[in-house]
């Protein structure tokens, strides 16, 4: 990037700024990846310029054909961006001068560079979103359709990682897909506070131009025009609200990418991974890493940070627009990125997920896990089920020294702990007994699994469109 | 609190547990504050066992009678927690059986701990929420209605804490209603998420009981019950969420603090603050300190904290329920409490500020606001805007130096910098040709700030009325 | 607690503050904490005052004899605290004038509140952080002497949550004590930065009376007076370090109940923890739950919130003290009591872990631990370490077939992958000769291991006193 | 950045890398940097392998020549970083090979990237660590300096941002150069924990070679070598714990940037910063913004999310290296720039600030400043404390009234609120004898600034030789 001293802002200025300052101070190094946005809200600001007579038609067309040659040249890689011209506003601007000469610098009326930035933001975050809501889509859509494959698949459910009661991996898998299904519907309502549009709202004040925001507000696909011009400048409400949905998200991913670890360990060896989405090691030849899940779970950190840096930065300020705000940019792109890599990566990793139900069902079988559905059996015989309780610890007791489930015991051994247990009793403590017993809606029966994909499967129809799936990311 | 050990899960355990493990992992301490909650969950939960005929009517009876008297002993301090009992529901649990024998037992049938809490946190917090859209509707309406008096209030408007361009006063309020007006709509979206029934999971893959779950979720006023038992018992988003609702609201009341704190100091002098919000010092006897608003700017930090503390106890979480969660409840009721002392705080402060208008029209004479009037004049003469920035430079400078303002200039002195200015330029200069001349939406002419005040009345009367002023705290 | 209005600051206010102010802005129901270590540092600078001239003897006297009275009626409870009178300071000093008369309000004199509360932190925290080192040593100890006995365990080492290379049981207790080691040192390093005297600082500038700041030090111990009056009343960065200091641990300790949650599942199988440490469901009747390490996990997030919180509340804050700062306690004795009990725990649950050591010593077989040692082996014929690297790859790819370990294949098999392979390889195959192997500094084998326990055993002797097991708490 | 597959551990692997995964996964964008210490680290290995014999003195000098070419060819640009390769560790390696053949592969033997990565951070991060020290040094001299310039300088100093008492300028800054002595301190006692040696540890447990750790560690002027090998290749705290300190810098500064932006408005009009570290407006000409203190005010956030980030990453983390690991450097590196650029910035700017000393002493005249001056002079008088507290407010109260000073007032005015003053209290309500009566260790008197600058001097002159000022960056 070239560096010489910016004069735009000088009349009252006796020096230069000094260059490390300059350097330090300028953003074009991460605001560079706001051109598109940005051109696009100065062809709607320089149409609504030529709407209400302030620029004519004449001058609208230039400033337009400009900004579109501009942005081929940026895409082809031709614009060398300068520090001293401080920001990509600059940049476009002393460029466009460049190209259409004085006409150019018409465009600039009735705006500022405060309510410019906040639209660029507005603008790249909606795209970003979109694409970040697309991504949820793809990616509910694999565990459902994973659920439904495992709908009768049996594993040990966990509580305090001690096998607690038989579940079906599908309904295991629905539980993630709530998750997701949530951050979705997070996101959207985010949306809905992204799209109110600042420009206009100039320096801070207004402008004493007669705009009119509503044509540039329907231009550009914002649903209104932010309400007070102030409150416009300085609002980052939006980017700290996208990075709480992506904190949510990313700890969603972490609980997820703990399980894969985990089920992939030798110990659990409950699902395989397909090589393609695993490492190796440099020194030892037997190991295979689960190492996108370990990476997500890492990002996750990442998310939290930046959403922690932007309530410190926005904290205490008075209004309107302080240069604190440049830094809203970079945590803010990096949450996109970071969400939209680790989406990309799930969304293709969870369809490759293979099961494997022998182990998971063997591990089902050691934990002790129908000991709730003895002690609901005992509680129908007329057990009290406080006494039903105790008299399964006991049985458990056994049968850890004995190292049997209770499956394994014979009538005569659990008829010396309740005298009403009788010879149906085995029907209750098989697996799949227990999980067809839990039978009502959100229980982990395989019917009650398929209704609730079949659910989930109607609600993503429902999605409005930018959240389906596929479409271009914000990049 | 009285401390004996809990037996109640001791049948496979050979020794008890260490005092001060119990000490250290109960949480009656703190639970007890959903006491009124879960006696409504527990009603509820044995009103829909008798519908399905899990309960007989009389049991239903005994049951719902016993809750509502101990609840009642709970209120007049009559009861005693006991650290042994572990928790609210147990504590509850025990004193029931207390009163109405064994039959008290059978409310536990079909439910566990760990939907139960689920389902109680979120009653809970529900009723939190209401209290705080309450308050966060009272404090819009002292906002639009100090807007509205101050409508007319000329001030100078700040970008980077210089003087940038005048404004009025109304118009900096209606900034602050906007900021929680988006507040109480992030609140109101968060609330949908809240009101889902996690009761019906048991501990994590339902129950054989034949429950009705649509029942418990009408009684109860649920939206619908969860719709996958293993992410109910372990979903805590909802409390996350709230946290980063309030995380934001407590940055925006910080931004409110520091300009209060700014305007009551000697040097700005904007306001004044009544006595009875400030505290005075025990050794300096002139100081008057704006207490409550630095206060509000310190609490922001402990919010912060709090979401912090349940995104960091999320993280990793493998499925489903784990002790960890226990962690998730002191945050959340103390961001509620910090949010709804500081919400009453503003509330009943902001409608006594009284501008001083005075001062704060001779400060906006004072920084040269109306430079940029000056160059939109000159360009309006056909000066292109950067020569027009760079004359009215020069001729800040100059005030400066003469320690006059450009109003303050002669029409000659002013001619110097451009002769494209003659003597309409005094109409322009005025503070309040500046701010009237700002006239579309959003823009700070005084009024432009009336309609605006106008609209924000009218959106107040659209909320639900679960968001409207004065109801009950949620404690 | 009762409520009046306070007046002590009331000459220049013309009206009583608000009732809800007043709660809402009194910091005595946090404070009362404070108390001893308040009096302990008003009886130090009553005896410097008098040493000065500034008090006679006979109302120093007087003064000391009524605090000390107060000490006792407060530890017997007969105090009732005020919120009208705010803090704890002025609470004590209105009791003192009720005992001793006016002589009692001389005691504030050459002193404010600010430097008072500033001095009773601190006192408070070093001796909680005294504590906390003693707890530190205790949990060294214990770590120490398990090592020493599970020196020869051998147990699968992982990375990435996969069998790596087989390692000792007790070379990973001494991970771990490694790590609390270093969180020791950095809480002595922080100690040194609590141990400096605000007292003298009065306000913010200074006192006009002649004050001997060095005899106060002494008095109470600290190292000397600090340097600069403003920095001394705004200071806040001990309690910031403290929390950092402790946030660290909370993540070691986190880490260390991650890995025993883990090690007492079903699937690793590892170790035993008593059920004394453990507890129950009062569900399923087999659930032994490892509640401590969970609930110290889960903990970690509380500590990090208070730090985050802690530097949030400074950020921006001018000097010298603002209100903003009675936000500083909470956090801080919270972060203190929640280090002190989860140490408390991890004290007496370390030296009660059983290593299962047959389960650990088949796992280690089980994971192809020992294909690093074959790769060795092949370098040591000649074998370049890539082509070894991908020989062991595919003896291990092959031994994953036949579901056996590379010790349990025959010579022929393991020949089949390169001809280097002779008998002697199975002497590096076992997993004893693994560990013994890694025979240097840091290394796994046994030898090691014992070696290290006596240079960590040596470390301990060498702490100051203060550091040493077994004081009184800070409470 | 080219891409092919990687297959250095692809023994084991059936499939490769998916391509999204192999860049997702790659560190080589972000760890390039660390080619210096990586290649330093590498020569270290090679000389201590060549002692104690695995690789023979002309293998040893292969690969130190090798490295050292590469090195340069990194510098003049001429190396193209493969994502196929992975991490900086690879790429170097590969090239390695590519020059001198197959010795290049021996470099890896006994060692690991695990080891190998904890060691080229350490390295990297003690070099980062002195260039700050060195900074902080170059700041403290600055206020220093500006300190004893500005001793007598007369300011209001303030408490809740109220004028309390007068300070003199020197005064203040020596409570700047009192934090940033602390956060040196704090660095260099975290210098200490990250001067220790990972190397050795290999992959997690050591090496089969008889390496000679004490050798490498004196070659790379580390401390000693870590204890622990698992231990080593899995602790990150020296990473927080920098953070950490950052943390309370950038607070610091953003303390310091918040009284300069105050003290540049017009309202407060104490300083003057040169127009070299203001920048201007595009659309307002008599703007002059303090862009470089409200910048690095803002980008306190982002180092407070790198810690936050770091912390979350690290919790729960089971032993002994795991892909999350990979996330440490980013945080780490940016928080470094950030410290070093916001460090520069001042140390630049605070030499060039220039007093408005006028204008100070003026605002302390107003702000009856020498309120607490009248207090203690009535006590002396034999007026009990509260007394002279009530009188003096009531005096306070006439003077707002009157709009006049306590020093304004004439002796008969402040006769009519005790007759106890007589006409020696003018020399006590002057400015001057206010801060000359605070003539103690702290206090704000002028000679006590001078001789408190004295001993900050000395100070600075007992600074190691690696924390002073002006040595290359870590970059």
């Amino acid at each position: 990037m070239t560096q010489t001293t910016n004069q735009s802002w000088g009349g009252r200025f006796s020096e230069p700024t000094d260059a490390f300052v300059a350097a330090f101070t300028a953003s074009i190094g991460f605001d560079q990846r706001l051109y598109h946005h940005d051109i696009r809200g100065s062809i709607a600001h320089a149409t609504m310029l030529a709407r209400v007579g302030v620029l004519t038609d004449d001058e609208r067309d230039a400033i337009v054909d400009g900004l579109t040659q501009i942005e081929a040249e940026i895409e082809r890689g031709e614009i060398e961006w300068s520090v001293a011209l401080e920001d990509i506003h600059m940049n476009i601007e002393a460029r466009l001068t460049d190209r259409i000469g004085i006409v150019g610098k018409k465009l600039h009326t009735g705006r500022s560079r405060n309510d410019q930035i906040a639209t660029d933001i507005r603008l790249y975050l909606r795209d970003g979103i979109d694409a970040v809501a697309g991504e949820l889509s793809r990616l509910r859509q694999g565990l459902i359709e994973l659920a439904e494959r495992e709908a009768d698949t049996i594993m040990p459910g966990f509580t305090h990682l001690q096998s607690a009661q038989p579940v079906t991996f599908g309904h295991h898998l629905l539980a993630w897909q709530e998750m997701i299904a949530r951050d979705q519907e997070r996101l959207l309502d985010a949306r809905k506070r992204v799209n109110i549009m600042p420009l206009g709202a100039a320096a801070l004040a207004g402008t004493t131009y007669p705009i009119d925001r509503h044509v540039t507000a329907e231009l550009l696909g914002f649903e209104r025009p932010a309400e007070n011009s102030l409150d416009a400048v300085s609002d980052r409400d939006f980017a700290i609200e996208f990075t709480a949905f992506a904190s949510v998200l990313m700890m969603h991913l972490s609980r997820m990418s703990e399980e894969l670890v985990l089920w992939t360990s030798a110990q659990f060896d409950f699902i395989d991974l397909p090589d393609r989405f695993c490492t190796g090691s440099s020194i030892m030849p037997q190991k295979k890493n689960p190492d996108v899940p370990e990476l997500v779970r890492g990002k996750t950190g990442r998310v939290y940070g930046h959403m922690m840096s932007l309530l410190t930065l926005m904290k205490s300020q008075p209004l309107a627009y302080n240069k604190d705000n440049q830094e809203d940019k970079e945590p803010l792109f990096d949450t996109l990125d970071t969400v939209l890599g680790s989406l990309r990566a799930f969304g293709d990793m969870i369809p490759a997920v293979r099961a494997k139900s022998d182990n998971m069902y063997a591990a089902a079988k050691r934990g002790f896990a129908t000991a709730t559905d003895l002690a609901d059996y005992l509680v129908r015989q007329g057990v009290a089920f406080r006494d039903a309780h105790e008299i399964v610890g006991k049985a458990v007791a056994f049968g850890i020294e004995e190292g049997r489930d209770l499956s394994e015991m014979t009538l005569e051994e659990l008829k010396r702990f309740s005298s009403h247990i009788s010879d149906d009793i085995f029907d209750y403590l098989t697996l799949e007994g227990s999980v067809a017993a839990r039978n009502h809606i959100g229980g982990t029966a395989p019917d009650q699994v398929r209704a609730a994909a079949q659910r989930a499967r109607d609600a993503l129809t429902r999605l409005p469109a930018h959240a389906l799936d596929q479409k271009d990311g914000a990049q």
